[in-house]
């Protein structure tokens, strides 16, 4: 592999971004036909932060940070670093001293499946992480990598210019050729969803709703009674 | 195995459950010789909630959540949803349109094996989990299970009826038959707890309270001033 | 192995820990040249405490927690618990009323291995806890270990009279005879830091603040716009 | 909960055990309606072995292996030794000396959630064993526990005298009153794969032989050309 | 996301799949540059297999094996089935009835993040086997999947028609417009290896063949005789 | 830390690590009291290999296999070369070439934390490995790090010159002082051990070798039938 930082990759529209914030993880996620979850090896270091942004990707080596100094001049407002390594590390690679980098740059947040240090300052900051680990521990700069270039991140590749979600539910990204999509299935799965918990809240039964008892006989499920069911052994 | 849904289970005195969630989880555990906690494979996802409630039992497919949209309907106040799926699984079977349906019905709170989904709308509701992850990932309705049938939670065996009882230091099953002498140890557990509490709040040790030190000595365990213990190499 | 307690060990002078405690376990780490962290087998379990004490160390058989109690008597202002088991073991070993007896004693926390319970106690009582896991499951009083004898925690060896920082970030371990530099070099390191803080909040970037523009070339890192990779397929 | 070691427990017949063994985990899990799988928690720690016999069960607290040498006597020919830890423990609770003592009582092997020593000794003697860890690590002989009492394995709860079926796919407990429905479920499962079998040797595929053409189509599953999903994008 | 078979993919040239099967994962991962190595997800389930063959991809939902069934009639000769879930699940959707129709149309090998079963048969077969583990547990055939579409396995996207190698080291996927470059790179990799090989041999060291002591020199490694080195304490 | 290489470190009387090897980890660690064990972090990857070796240490960065290469030049007839990493790594740093150079001096085996690779052919040279992972990831040569330093691996501190034994069992640290005493152990645990197994062989119980009825009864665990059992409820 040949080691490059790309840049000027594309970005998403800003008014998609918010767009997809204001949906979350969850919604989004089920609107693009549950594609996109990056999944349980990156967790939220913080609760309720919910961002989008588009994602400028990192790939390190093990136990070196190198690149994440390359990445953060590629870094604009609406951006969210993404970072992985070439194989599984939970080294703390990034800290306070790149948020305020990137908070400078107006960057949003940051994903990666390394460690992450200085959480006390980056709560305070206010920048939020999903990160593989808590961990101080510190990394070098003396292997190359690449910015910008596609990554496997949990379950998903990560291109530079796809949208990301991110919130207590976990890391989504939303393919760059696919968000117009996204965003009118989320709309209308939105719409559903509140039409739904309308219901909810007057004591309907999603049973009916989703008119599952049908399926429940056809399915061969049968409904007896603790009583019946004691008597029956 | 037949898949079933029992109807009409028993449910425990709301008195009683009242008086569990007062103890929580370590001094109930306690009280009942150290047997029924679920142990480490469900976690808190928020801190301080304390809940009691009586077990609704559900079985799922791995990815699939049929069976807690029939299980809803047999949920009543005071009741806790229990899940698990035939075979591990992290996926997000639940959200808040279900806890909404759940609070409807006066539900306390759900404990699963699995994932759940939508954690800010669920913290925002007050609706405790205690999970298996946190995580978008959705399940599909095309597979059978059981509701109010026995389920393995971790190290336990939950049966419908049997008081749950769940804060941050896990998830314990009280057996139904075993609740009453449960409390009845509790409560001489609390009792004894404060007298010690006070002791310790004075200063005395618990080598002393529980006469400790001579079992320190019978199993050869010796002192020696730290001076001593170079001297000695 | 010889089963001891040892009394009398030395402690970290007090100034001392105050300034580690100010520090932080990354900055402290990184002055000590990245040695003495526990790593991730030791979690914080609440958010933002950050303490430094003078360790005081104890070695239990699994499930049982009888040398917890021999090591209360041993401590003193300033100290930090710090507990592992022969073996591997997640039990609730420790809980709110040891944590009460060494608030008695001005104990700043607990680091261990194993389990804690009563966490909501615990965090409405300020004490803060960096543990294995939360765990209700009770220990018993049966099986002999040691108290003040040097431990293996993870990734280190401490011994007693070590000093203990400990943060969202993780677990550090200075010993006794390093903490002199590490304060040294801490020192430098945050004023060094407080510069590129600075710096980056002005908008510099460390690309050029430490010189990695040479580096990068001399890894044969390209630089190539997205059209141009696009271009070469 | 009450200590207690339970005598003369009900024993499955062996020409039952004979056939179970026979048949195999997967086979006989499949024709029980996939109930009674222990699961991954516990994996063979040779290749090959295939054994059945009659549940002896025990529950020792973690680091303690009294309760197996009380159970050692409780044990008969076609008698297989179920192992468990009142809480997580990898311990190497059983080695050698305990399976020489085990062969001469006509024991097939043991199944524990905790660890095993001695692997060496016990492959070259023939015993097989399906454990959490192989691991020297030794254990006391303090603690009470029970033997012949239910216990929970993974995701399965053994009673003394179901019968356990082990082999490379993992650990089976068919409950005793369950056995002869399994047999004759198995016998069908083994005559209906020996036809699917011949016919996959002749080249028939599942999708004809099963009807899932069909199925595929209902659920909307298209079939295109990689030429035709190429032109596609 | 659409559910589709894709027919017809491509695949690679027999000779080429012999050459990389000879060279072994090790070899041509290096030769690569170290891309393409699934990672630990997935471990070989026998010891000494060494297999190449063309990725027939399958995407299946967990704790359904539906898309196996319609994979298999898109297998060839030379081909290896790659079979991953939409989230994480360790079922046994694989076992001797599918490696039997497998062989039949002369399949090298599976590679699943899944569990397979009827090892006992799969190793007498000879049919080898990368898997996330080894699982009794059954699936159903009721939810949706696609045949022959990218998909990421561990820290790899696999497309249909790559070459995948196997053995004891791991799965590496090997794009198929990289597998010229692969083999040219491998050839020169053996070579260079066989000369070291022959150094070592003689007791040449690695060291003077690499010109690393100098390196080591400029990174500050010392070197310093016990004796000296207990001297300075 | 300052980075180092030590020389001529201090070995291991060949005689003595013969009589450890055969002994085995479970005899000697047990004979030790129970210390020294590293634990499950490190796996056997082959069956039946048994040695002993003086320990030539070697701490590397993650991802780097820079001090592996500096310590070759280190080792001697009978040492065994015991690797970890500064944080947590899988990296295949270990493979065929280095096993080559090894055997030329008479090495005896490898422990790593970290991975190996070329395992077909490294169990081909018989060259026995204990590892934390099978894994052709490489690594570079980019970071430096130490040899012949105190480590520690899992739960134990190795030093340059400890007898390593390593088997099936897992890998025991014997600390260069305490060899003697060891072995004195291990013969008496040996020669006791043969006594118990002749025992054992016709038919005797440990219960009452070891006098544990009275133990059982002193802690309350009670004896009843089945039928009695059952009559109770």
């Amino acid at each position: 592999m040949k080691n490059i930082v790309v840049t000027d990759v594309p970005r998403v529209d800003e008014r998609m971004l918010a767009e997809l914030a204001e949906y979350g993880v969850a919604t989004v996620h089920e609107a693009m036909g549950r594609s996109g979850l990056v999944g349980p090896i990156v967790q939220a270091r913080q609760d309720g932060a919910r961002i989008a942004g588009s994602a400028v990707t990192v790939l390190c080596w093990p136990g070196d940070n190198l690149m994440i100094h390359a990445a953060v001049e590629q870094c604009q407002p609406d951006d969210i670093l993404v970072v992985t390594t070439v194989s599984e590390s939970l080294d703390g690679s990034f800290g306070e001293l790149f948020a305020t980098a990137l908070m400078h740059r107006g960057v949003r947040g940051i994903v990666t499946t390394g460690g992450v240090r200085d959480l006390v300052d980056l709560r305070a900051m206010g920048f939020p992480v999903w990160s593989g680990a808590q961990n101080a521990q510190g990394t070098v700069k003396a292997t190359p990598g690449s910015v910008n270039v596609p990554i496997t991140v949990g379950r998903v590749t990560i291109r530079p210019g796809d949208a990301i979600v991110a919130d207590d539910d976990g890391v989504l990204c939303v393919p760059s050729n696919t968000i117009e999509a996204a965003l009118i299935a989320s709309r209308a799965r939105v719409a559903k969803e509140a039409v739904s918990r309308e219901a909810y809240l007057r004591g309907e039964l999603s049973l009916d709703r989703n008119n599952l008892r049908g399926l429940l006989r056809d399915l061969g499920v049968d409904y007896l009674s603790a009583a019946d069911h004691d008597a029956r052994g």
